[in-house]
């Protein structure tokens, strides 16, 4: 019984912790009989949809609308569009009957909805004026994946959000893609305090049916990196085999440009657990947890329902927050272990000393301070300490992260650098197809990948490729990817 | 080209109406190549996001908290629990590869979650002390549909929340019962202005798998019932055969007492369609509208500019609706005939006059009528008229309703009833299985069904059976279903 009181593994053993924490702190049950097919626990159910709905928020400020298309895709949608979705076929889930009856044309699950979408935005768009098409579906895909499965890191269904956009030119596009990483950055950064890197892909990394791609890559504790979202800008790779063509100002016809933006909703709240979480459990940001406040009191005997009824008040007093008062018969060293574990942010304390002094002892759970706080002023106090502990989990997980990201002149500093785990930046020939022998020097001598180049700012480097030596082109980041 | 300006058919031929209704308002794209299986359009999915919301609110409120499980469920799960679930293996899609393998096991797409759930309430509930569970998720769900479909009123792929629950007693899963009723109130009569009778199924009409179902029965516009919600107290018909076992306070062991409620999204959106509907098209609550308000400018030759300066600042002066300024290039008419049809509750003309006398003309989508409203009181008008609209919306949908609930005494009266639409209030033998015969034989003579009594309220009649004769248990509600 007693591996169930809190997190038996360190944080610093990554694989292990992070498997204990989504099973104890209630994220994910991995014990459904599919295999790849996770149970969203109440806990990590409620956080997952916050995640959602902040992106929704987002894109729906920025003109998005919601759409949503069928889970089922007919075989035929796929040949339409073989080169860009090549290899798709075999990662598919194959709907073959309903009921008792052998379909006439087989069905994939949706991977992603490309092969969905792009034929009924061919009906859609007949003019310049039915653009931009802005759409995204927040939904669950599956993939047949055959690597190791790991809840919420890989799955053969997880949560994303889809964007589908369609515009006039390829300046639009561009736009469009750099909105989403707007987006990303106020959902990301800003509200769950998740540094990333923006890179632009290399080119033989890249989604084939995009003319760029971008990506953004958080860390794992286990110096990993971990890509979380992409934004394709399609150019017309899509629109010319479906057909979305639209009649433009001067009466010509002209096929559509289109961007994709999928920000995955799993993988983020993986990343959520992974770059806040410590030895303890979660560390959840306050505005993201299921209980923001916890009660629990510290009951002395014959002073029980003294005690309870304080407790009681004090959840009065915090109408605007999600408190939870703890009163079952736990005793409270048990209770404040699991609501740690859980990542609860702040935890109230309530003797009868409290009582006694008119105030309440308060705990944070990033630094596991306690203060002691006057009842007057508790509403004020805590939403203060819940703002400044959001404040100091995002400092902190910045400074952590900047902390892993080094620079390096040769192949054996670069090779050292990915020993310690992170990205190194480095010199490097091209992105472009001549640089790819390059990488996979790079590759075999550190087992990391070239992630890609910083996006919006070029970095011009003075030096040469780390791996072949002519004048490097580019700064490019380098790591080992998940 | 004339066709697509509004809606050609009228209401009172409802079948022709709907299906233009729900086409040409951008709610549901039926071109999608696989029957049933449709697309939700961006003006259909908002508002069914909208109405999603609401139940989570909702259910929230009442402790449920959301979890997720997969749309995939083993063959074996079916097995488990034969009796009650079946037939299930005639109406489920069935998934049988994946990439290029045959799966050991077929799998299917979930119907409903009950064999999904169970199996792992089995596992998580080990004593009083984890009961209540009160989980529910908001998940599209598949049924081999083989009878016409028809969107949003019978597809193959359509949204639903489900809650599940498990209680120590049957006296706690009554009252989870009477809960779901209450937040049926709150989310269809109050936030959707939809009127419905709270009806107890009869014994033959009942899910198998429950000790008894409440149904919630609203009218189309044809007169015939939908029902869009349900709500099942399991008893213990799930929990033996899943073995969900609990030990109790004296240290016996129990199994749970369940219940499960269904809320029927796609169905809800359909009865909104068709219970605020007109000739014109869509009439929208204005909490649910997409937009809430669209201002159109009345151009005259030379004052384009400043009218359009005008209708900017007053689209400012709303900061908290959600406005649309439609600055498109059609001609007003057009315009008012395009978002009358769409159901936006308010409309907006400004033009050149309207600016001298520092006002606006706003006109209403319920009643048509239109109004002058002076600059400076802008908001707060908009804000009440907001209001007073949705309130007759809700009033009138309840006297069209209430007068179609009639009652009848004899058998040629039901008949009639029947014919004129509605609800025929009728006395009646027995809902338990020896009042079969009498609903078969009401049947055939009418069309129609006996779809139980009131729940609440028992209506005890003095009278005998409309069919039998014999001395009545109930007051029951006849009605043609859809």
């Amino acid at each position: 019984m007693s591996e169930e009181l809190g997190i038996g593994a360190k944080k610093n053993d990554f694989g292990k912790w992070y498997l204990e924490v989504v099973r104890k702190c209630g994220i994910i049950d991995q014990r459904y009989p599919v295999k790849g097919f996770p149970v969203y626990m109440p806990w990590g159910m409620f956080i997952t949809k916050q995640i959602i709905s902040e992106f929704e928020k987002e894109l729906e400020k920025t003109g998005h609308m919601p759409v949503n298309f069928p889970v089922v895709i007919p075989e035929e949608n796929l040949k339409k569009e073989k080169e860009h979705v090549k290899g798709f076929e075999k990662e598919v889930f194959w709907v073959t009957h309903a009921g008792e009856n052998k379909l006439d044309e087989r069905l994939f699950l949706r991977p992603t909805s490309e092969t969905a979408m792009y034929p009924m935005y061919a009906l859609w768009i007949r003019s310049h004026t039915d653009l931009p098409l802005k759409l995204y579906q927040t939904v669950q895909v599956y993939r047949y994946e055959t690597k190791m499965t790991k809840p919420l890191l890989r799955g053969r269904e997880f949560f994303w959000i889809e964007s589908h956009t369609a515009q006039k030119s390829m300046k639009d596009a561009d736009a469009q893609v750099h909105e989403d990483t707007a987006i990303s950055n106020v959902v990301l950064s800003e509200y769950l305090g998740i540094p990333f890197l923006l890179l632009q892909r290399p080119e033989w990394d890249r989604f084939p049916g995009a003319e760029y791609t971008y990506a953004y890559d958080t860390l794992l504790p286990d110096g990993e990196s971990l890509q979380i979202a992409t934004t394709h800008n399609l150019g017309q790779k899509f629109s010319k085999p479906f057909g979305i063509e639209f009649m433009d100002e001067k009466g010509g016809k002209s096929f559509a440009y289109q961007t994709c933006f999928g920000p995955g909703i799993s993988r983020i709240l993986a990343s959520l657990i992974a770059m806040h979480g410590d030895d303890s459990g979660l560390v959840l940001p306050p505005h993201i947890s299921p209980v923001q406040v916890v009660i629990i009191p510290i009951p002395v005997k014959g002073k029980e329902g003294m005690v309870e009824e304080k407790c009681r008040e004090i959840e009065k007093k915090l109408p605007k927050l999600r408190v939870k008062f703890d009163n079952s018969s736990t005793r409270p060293g048990f209770k404040f272990h699991d609501w740690e574990m859980k990542g609860v942010p702040v935890r109230i304390e309530i003797g009868p000393r409290d009582i006694e002094n008119k105030q309440v002892t308060i705990a944070r759970r990033d630094s596991s301070e306690k203060v002691s706080v006057e009842e007057k002023n508790l509403e004020k106090e805590v939403s203060r300490l819940l703002d400044e502990i959001f404040t100091a989990m995002k400092a902190k997980a910045k400074k952590n992260f900047e902390s892993r990201i080094m620079d390096a002149k040769t192949l054996p500093e670069l090779k050292k650098g990915i020993e310690k785990g992170g990205f190194v930046r480095v010199n490097f020939c091209s992105l472009g197809k001549e640089g790819e022998k390059c990488a996979e020097r790079v590759e075999k001598e550190t087992k990391a990948k070239v992630r890609g180049r910083l996006t919006g700012k070029d970095e011009n480097p003075s030096g040469s490729c780390v791996a072949c030596g002519t004048p490097a082109k580019h700064s490019v980041y380098v790591a080992r990817a998940y």
